[in-house]
């Protein structure tokens, strides 16, 4: 199953808004972050670290929810379900791609990192859409 | 097991902030709805109609994460997991007091109400408290 993300859609996960990833805990409990997002192809791109809780739950059960506000109208939101994969492969450009679209720099800030941190890309395929408000 | 909000904690969800909430649906995948929030009592309150999927889903399985970011700093973020709890007691004053808090109007305006909906205030107590940035 999937489905497609409209032209605005894809504006409010390209804008500077912030989205609100949940995972699923082992116990099947949600697992809720706040991180950076951007959209190419009909996916909703974020990025974490391999070792990073999020991603180990996505590795468990790849279900996801991806919840988006316009930060400037926080009535205009947007919630992609779907299926979540993990993508080494180009996911050190996809962090300095985000630091660039949030904060501006070329790099994702060094002193960000942890030690020995590989990336990850999270790859989520629309399934089901929500809009509200636009 | 209970864990207890600081001050901090509590500014964020007072704030004119949104959350974004995540109920379990029936298959344990993850559903996400932005709403408006408050606390008292150190408990996250939210409110919504008895029928919707939300409320639905609270019924089958409590267990749910509400996730903050500051609206004015969106690097300052809260994640809260617990079990959520529906009570129809004091939910239509409660709704007065959110579209107050949100929008500044002393009622919640009839015109976003569906027909003969029933408001509930969902009561999370906080488990799990995850801070970021502040």
């Amino acid at each position: 199953v999937a489905a497609a993300l409209s032209e605005q859609d894809r504006a409010l996960f390209k804008g500077n808004n912030f989205a609100h990833l949940t995972t699923l805990n082992r116990d099947g409990s949600p697992q809720t972050t706040v991180v950076w997002v951007d959209e190419a192809a009909g996916e909703v791109l974020m990025n974490t670290t391999a070792s990073r809780v999020k991603a180990a739950n996505i590795r468990r059960d790849p279900r996801v929810s991806v919840s988006v506000h316009d930060q400037a109208n926080p009535y205009a939101s947007i919630v992609v379900a779907g299926r979540a994969s993990l993508d080494e492969k180009g996911a050190e450009a996809a962090i300095d791609s985000l630091a660039k679209k949030f904060i501006g720099k070329d790099q994702y800030p060094p002193e960000w990192r942890g030690p020995n941190e590989r990336r990850v890309t999270i790859r989520v395929r629309p399934e089901r859409i929500h809009r509200y408000g636009y």
